[in-house]
């Protein structure tokens, strides 16, 4: 018997419970893991409460991202064996797997085996904060070299993320948050400056910053009543990605602003690079060049006990963490 | 002296005025023009109140598009000379230069000289109407042959170019209107299906024609509250082209649909095409060639004497048209 975390109904962080199952033998093209590490994804509460891209089949199931050793796997499946250690990926539909368990089964694409030098929870906390960014920013050689970059959102696992791939490849990040709070820590992090949008003007920064231009690209989590100033605050030609709605109110489109300003906005999410075998290659072999090289870097915000998984989505969505919320199993 | 109309004030069409001005002689890079015909557009009414792109600075003059008769040519003009027939596209701002007079200054990258065998009235029906949908679909090769195409406003003067240049490239327009009371007229124009949005379920009804798959492009004059409704008939992976913003409402941008689909929204305006020589080049030899071949044909709705241009912009605004406005100068 294996304790997983299941919701019978949407709503808050108490409706996730725990339940005894006998986990069943792999599929063919699965691999049943011993969990290790859970790291916590914003997309796990929006589908807790019911607002992400597709309804949940209830009682639901839930969880991207854990790290563990290879328990069992499938008759088809020779890219892992017995006894790996593994992590998995964004690649799935959360309605056929979840991942919150101590033993689970995955399908074999989502899974990638590692190298010894990365650790449990670090292993956790890489593919969608290090590899959303990268496709975001490198396939389609969408953000160039000396491009400025608007993160929202800048203290989110992804903002982190999407601060550190931007200096790699030579991008300007500049880093958005509502308060000066985590202005340090975003600059530590790398971040070339840092705006706090509920205390500055944050239009008028972006302008002065950027030479009256505006920023080059934008690579938004939010929308929602923002939206119109981060249009404001893109280059004529710029391009808006967005990939995330945490915002739960309307995101007004300006269309007057975006025609006159030929601005493009791409809906994005990691599913295309993660769920084709080239992109995915590309994009594990970029984020594992990065932290070997030190030029990408985990952050551990908090740890918690599986036991307390209630209260891990508790701070998962109080949203006052920088960097990667980790449970252990 | 010569006739020109300018606004002292923002406002309905009655804030349209008549005046008596001596029109100067042309700049190095300018043209006069003695004008014939004037076609109207949307993009005019929005400048007279005040809702275009940029603010006017009052009092203003206004107008895109006209033919006419060269009265004049700066010194530096060599690509018409006085007598020739003309017609001038939009490539400039009505902060600069308004067209709507009996004698104008044209910037001389707006003229173009045109051959005998279209009328005045026809050469001020193609610039807006073709260049728009031939950059949109063309440019870039965004819309490919057998692509399905939704064109909201499809009775406006755009949106019947935007059937005609469909197909012309070998695409499926489905032309989105509000009632069904201009169906039949758009068929005749050459739409391969007309949706009655206020009447039928514009998204069921699309999905119907497309096998469940979604429209490839969509190419939206309006926005406002109806365009979640285009987002969800648009294929996953399909592109939402905007042109204008005739909606005086907020437009919603559903964010995790966009993102879920990875759907492109392209800002866009005729501007770039229009004053980048060898794109102009480019364009207008596609609008020239497609009305001698018969592909494309100039729809004139209603014509007015240049006395009743108040009329006229009363007309524009009522929406009730299908077709060209012209007033004969």
């Amino acid at each position: 018997m294996a304790k997983i975390v299941k919701f019978k109904k949407y709503g808050g962080p108490e409706v996730l419970e725990f339940e005894d199952i006998e986990v069943a033998s792999p599929a063919s093209r699965e691999v049943r893991i011993s969990v290790k590490a859970i790291g916590l994804n914003r997309a796990e509460s929006m589908w807790r409460t019911g607002v992400y891209v597709e309804p949940v089949n209830l009682p639901g199931r839930l969880g991207y991202e854990i790290s563990g050793v290879v328990d069992a796997i499938g008759s088809e499946v020779t890219h892992v064996a017995v006894g790996d250690v593994v992590s998995t990926m964004p690649s799935f539909s959360m309605n056929d797997y979840g991942m919150y368990g101590e033993l689970v089964l995955a399908p074999a694409h989502s899974v990638v085996k590692h190298t010894d030098d990365i650790s449990f929870e670090d292993a956790v906390a890489i593919w969608n904060v290090f590899i959303t960014p990268y496709a975001a920013f490198v396939e389609g050689n969408r953000v160039k070299a000396g491009n400025t970059v608007l993160i929202p959102a800048a203290s989110s696992g992804v903002g982190i993320g999407a601060i550190q791939v931007a200096n790699m490849i030579g991008a300007v990040p500049i880093a958005l948050t509502r308060t000066g709070a985590k202005k340090a820590e975003l600059l530590a992090i790398g971040a070339s400056h840092v705006i706090a949008t509920d205390e500055e003007d944050m239009v008028a920064e972006v302008m002065r910053l950027t030479d009256g231009k505006g920023a080059d690209f934008a690579f938004d989590p939010v929308g929602g009543p923002n939206f119109p100033k981060l249009v404001a605050g893109t280059a004529v030609g710029g391009t808006i990605l967005i990939y995330g709605a945490l915002s739960n109110d309307v995101t007004p489109l300006p269309m007057l602003e975006v025609l006159a300003k030929r601005i493009t906005i791409h809906g994005y999410n990691l599913f295309t690079t993660t769920t084709t075998p080239e992109l995915q290659k590309a994009a594990v072999e970029f984020v594992l060049g990065g932290l070997a090289q030190g030029k990408l870097k985990t952050l551990i915000a908090q740890r918690f006990k599986f036991a307390d998984i209630v209260e891990a989505h508790r701070v998962l969505e109080k949203n006052q963490h920088v960097g990667r919320l980790v449970v252990e199993v």
